[in-house]
């Protein structure tokens, strides 16, 4: 007997990688390949040196205030974390305590089964079909709730907001968690059914799309009834989970809507022509609403082209797991960016 | 039935107000009274405004690395998280997994039965003697894991090392957590522990000395197994809880030493002019070795002089618990604030 009997053993959830090298080019993580809005930097400079001897605003109305106002709802449907990793580890500890088990794709973030078993909450996974797609009827058996990213990860395939309403509607008696993460390039959002389905949780974050990854910010959206729970355990777990800085410069993020559009626009037209150029060096892939594309290729096994990219310092994510390990998942990148992707695999495939 | 019936509920913890008014004085947090160093405010200006696009460091070096240093232990070593509420429900969550009742003071930080509830772990409250001070004898029985502030909160009282180190030896199966919250205001470290023993785990916050409450940092020192564990939890949890400003603004509020001791010493000085006025004015209260005075009055009750100072803008902080009940925890503030709370208490008192 010792100590180390007592203590919760698990497997942690690997993120990827983050080289430092100096003409690296970073396709790995789904970083947004451009800065944050210019109002970031502003605060940045003038941000009150001397309030960070202060605690932070316990209930981050800084933020939640200017979210709610942003996406039309009201503030007390609006909860704000440390990343959507947080928002969502936080909704498990919350939602998922049934005992029974819960639901999720068997090819998505890997990050859920971790968060299932360092809490303890039983799971079963749905296989996508051969195209990636969920299958509506895997979801209306008996589960303890119901999670999915939409657009999904890593494959980046939107499902209709039709299928999504039809997993809420058929499961009043669980929390269905819609992970939006990449949902603003270009997917549709189940935003507008959050009035009126209680059960459904939207979840966002700062990390893709509003190019924050580095501060940290994640929200979800929801029924009053939902964000209450969620606060009470957020509660019960840490006062002030949002820096100042977050507070801050989170807002200010929020606030230059102009530059987020053009951003997306950015991101989206490049996105495009990497498809186009992938698909003339003999890749195929799911079609992506999202900043990644996520790519087999008919001759070369993918573990092959990551290592040989890897060798050029170009990062991209590859899964060692069932059913995608011959797929890459690439970010998109600046137009330079992609096009050095583009021409070394030229280089290798052309 | 309906997804209500599947949430985890608690009665989550209230941290104390954080009210807003020009000329408040606020005495009820235990935030430092000086602004954090000039460093931070320097970095705060110069941080690389673009690499927030980016991850932060999910190892969080630049900070532990930074931590070891100044405290001459390893960087495997030290665990650093969003205050030292975050270290310690990863801990809470990694350690006391046994099924066992863990065992902290009666009269303590009050978060330590939510986090207990939160996580649904057993526990066992061991009363302080009339004096507020542990009995060593009541942490000797069988356990899941032990955990109590040195210097004790809402107290102030510092139990000697030797009784720390009794315990910790007594509990050679169960992780001992010692919260030094407020050890730098004068209290005696179990740091120089945690390589003889590998079931110690020391927390620390920036919160109070540091005078960083608005970063968010807090960390934890011990035995690199320990630490291991903590990690694969935390890495299960979110694998970025630190920011890029808490890794580099954290990071300066250690480089200076000297502005550090400076503050200690200026809050130390005001604290012992505040116990003698305290006294002058009919207070007693537990020796503090802390940033705040736990007193009671001879005369008047806790209540009414809390009630009293509010009514000024002069915020403490009152719990309406048994034993502390005419107990108020009163942060030690800079002299100007130090006096404007002892002239009120003498217009009432005097």
């Amino acid at each position: 007997m010792s100590w180390e009997d007592n203590v919760r053993k698990v497997v942690p959830y690997t993120p990827g990688e983050q080289p430092k090298f100096d003409k690296m080019v970073k396709l790995n993580t789904n970083e947004c390949p451009y800065p944050p809005a210019p109002g970031v930097q502003k605060m940045l400079k003038e941000m009150p040196y001397q309030d960070l001897r202060l605690y932070p605003q316990a209930d981050a109305r800084i933020l939640t205030d200017t979210l709610a106002e942003y996406y039309k709802v009201s503030p007390e449907q609006v909860f704000v974390g440390v990343g959507s990793d947080d928002v969502i580890a936080m909704a498990f500890l919350t939602f998922f305590h049934s005992g029974k088990k819960i639901l999720f794709p068997d090819v998505t973030y890997s990050f859920y089964p971790v968060w299932a078993d360092v809490y303890g909450i039983p799971y079963e996974t749905q296989p996508l079909d051969e195209n990636f797609r969920m299958v509506a009827a895997d979801y209306k058996k008996e589960n303890g709730g119901i999670i999915f990213p939409n657009p999904n990860a890593p494959t980046g395939v939107e499902e209709p907001l039709s299928l999504v309403e039809e997993i809420i509607q058929a499961n009043p008696d669980s929390v269905v968690m819609v992970d939006e993460a990449y949902v603003d390039f270009g997917g549709e959002s189940a935003l507008p059914l959050v009035d009126k389905y209680e059960n459904l949780l939207v979840i966002r974050t700062y990390s893709k799309s509003r190019a924050l990854a580095g501060l940290r910010v994640g929200f979800a959206i929801g029924n009053p009834k939902l964000i209450k729970y969620l606060n009470d355990v957020k509660f019960s777990v840490n006062s002030y989970t949002m820096n100042m800085p977050s507070l801050l410069l989170g807002r200010e993020a929020v606030l230059d809507d102009a530059y987020f559009k053009d951003t997306l626009a950015k991101v989206i037209k490049t996105r495009e022509w990497m498809k186009t150029e992938l698909k003339r060096l003999g890749f195929s892939f799911p079609d992506s609403k999202s900043n990644f594309v996520f790519a087999t290729h008919k001759d070369k096994s993918a573990e092959e082209i990551f290592l040989y990219l890897r060798s050029k310092q170009i990062f991209v994510r590859y899964f060692k797991l069932p059913r995608i390990d011959n797929y890459l998942r690439i970010s998109v990148g600046t137009d330079e960016e992609a096009k050095i992707l583009i021409d070394a695999l030229e280089e290798l495939l052309g």
